[in-house]
């Protein structure tokens, strides 16, 4: 069954799950399949942000923040590990932040915005592939069947993220990406996927740079598919970019050094992924995480164990007007056991609802 | 054979060379049994530095580079991708320089620093294990007979690989690695192993990083054995030290969770796996790139190849007196393909002997 895409690191029901995150791809056609029913609101999104939510005071770094108590834990904290001589100080080189991204940083509704590039390139490679036009999951996607590519289970998704994400070299993925990601839409709102990113989050990444923090991303998605453009949009670097990733062998080209991806997955970095994410491109423990899902769980307890001064965020999606509300019983970031441990452990919670002047960019 | 140690990533001759690389326990065997007749001399390496070679002008930022060549082939370069308006100015994210550490920045002479760990590890762990009296490769290795462990190969390689790297947690793994480097000596030299590092290469780090350059390690040695100690001696962070990595396994234990070290290979970051490495942990292709024998080869050509202004350097173990002598005839740091394409090609190869004023910090 899996023939074609080993996996040596996750089996059986953690690497199903891991792969749906990764890609997303059986998560959209799930949504695809029930939109409609499935999803709260999203009308509100249109709106993308609240008149007069987003004057700043000139001295003011979060100036889309209410004056409500994550923006108050937030100030708190840094101004902790920044005083010196505080004995909660905390040296520059260990102010280690680690961001979740699909939902955390940008939004990730209705479908992640990795499986809408999947749609997108299954449909740009069609033409070269004659064979899809009878061969699953590829037949049902092209025809717009999405029951018929859910109904092929683990193997067409895994089909499909080969099909899309390997057999060509890094850079050549990176410029499909660059390429794709510089005029792909939301199909709900018709911004551009990089205006979906969350204004506040936006501030918080600068105001904890400009406090001496090194401000990573830590997500399940995949991370030749975020380095292209998290300089531009988070002013988060590649070398500062954690993901899932498949594994690359080194080949040379009519003498030309290349890196080519491989049909076969590296680290699926999500749940208990994400802590080995870190510690292999990191080598130290965050002090502060923030997530909106089950699948940070692990990367804020990890960072919350820690000793010295610990901060751990959630986004609570519950702004069916401006953005989505979902939460337990979400296919998409699914926020379940994490919100209840932030509850038992005192961690944070965002409402974007209540604690957000403003959600998206203007 | 290697049902105790599986890897997915390599197989055969690949494997077997990288793991020897990576411990360098095959090495330091070949090198025990054959001492006293491969190796070059050594002795002139307890004389740590030439007398007068370290008076730094006040301006200099090379102090104990010589005037040749290389050094008028760095700064060249440096000045290039600096100058604003320059048809070769590189923007600062770009400055991407990536070093191998093993001969590159420390003496990897007469075995690899890593190995010598393995050797102190097995005698501090053997009271733990009386079963190792005669359990090969531990009962040879325990008796000083470095035949015996030879003759066991591959497996016991990797036995010692095991017993001494994985089966406990990262940050324990972490402080054994710290206490044993802040004790452990140079068996010629009575120097610590992190004074055992090159002075003029110091240096350079600095001069790069002064000059706006990122640098990183990217090393056939162990991630885990090297962050503990990289940023003190180099002045790099955890996070841009790349090397060969086990798995790691998220584990709550007794609700704390912690992240164990397996007893299987994640990468070897040799050979062509530093170009890997460099992609998974960097993301963007290095605009220079040093190194001193042929497991650099294609990191090496990996970086030459890239469009714009390229700086690949080599250091060349040419001086038996102040350090030692070796390229193609060498177990440990070979220097042979390499040499070749650097003269092809026209990168810079640094001879210790003549390009560097002083070798180690006084």
């Amino acid at each position: 069954m899996t023939s074609g895409f080993p996996s040596p690191r996750l089996s059986g029901e953690a690497r199903r799950r891991g792969l749906i995150r990764w890609a997303g791809t059986a998560v959209l056609a799930l949504q695809l399949t029930t939109l409609g029913c499935a999803r709260t609101s999203d009308t509100g999104a249109t709106k993308r942000a609240e008149p007069g939510g987003g004057a700043p005071a000139a001295a003011d770094p979060l100036p889309s923040w209410n004056d409500t108590a994550p923006r108050k834990a937030i100030v708190e904290f840094v101004e902790r590990v920044t005083k010196p001589g505080s004995p909660d100080f905390v040296p520059v080189p260990e102010r280690i932040a680690t961001f979740d991204n699909d939902g955390t940083l940008w939004a990730e509704q209705p479908i992640y915005v990795q499986a809408q590039f999947i749609v997108d390139r299954v449909k740009v490679l069609a033409p070269q592939h004659p064979e899809w036009k009878t061969k699953e999951p590829f037949a049902s996607l092209l025809q717009g069947d999405m029951k018929g590519v859910v109904a092929v289970g683990e193997k067409g998704l895994m089909e499909l993220m080969a099909a899309t994400h390997t057999g060509m070299t890094t850079e050549e993925f990176a410029r499909t990406v660059g390429d794709w990601i510089a005029t792909a839409r939301h199909p709900k709102t018709g911004r551009l996927h990089t205006e979906m990113v969350y204004q506040p989050m936006l501030e918080l990444l600068a105001y904890l740079r400009t406090n001496g923090f090194k401000t990573f991303i830590v997500s399940g998605g995949g991370i030749e598919f975020m380095r292209p453009w998290t300089e531009r949009v988070y002013g988060i670097p590649p070398e500062q970019v954690v993901g899932s990733n498949v594994r690359l062998k080194f080949e040379m080209r009519d003498g030309m050094p290349v890196l080519m991806k491989l049909p076969a997955i590296d680290l699926i970095d999500d749940q208990e992924g994400k802590p080995v994410g870190i510690e292999r491109h990191i080598g130290r423990r965050p002090i502060a995480a923030f997530g909106n899902s089950d699948g940070d769980l692990q990367m804020l307890q990890w960072a919350a164990a820690g000793t010295g001064p610990r901060f751990s965020l959630i986004v609570h999606h519950t702004d069916a007007e401006r953005e989505w509300a979902y939460d337990r019983d979400s296919h998409v970031g699914r926020l379940d056991r994490a919100l209840g441990e932030a509850a038992t452990r005192g961690w944070t919670v965002v409402s974007m609802k209540d604690d957000w002047k403003t959600i998206f960019p203007k």
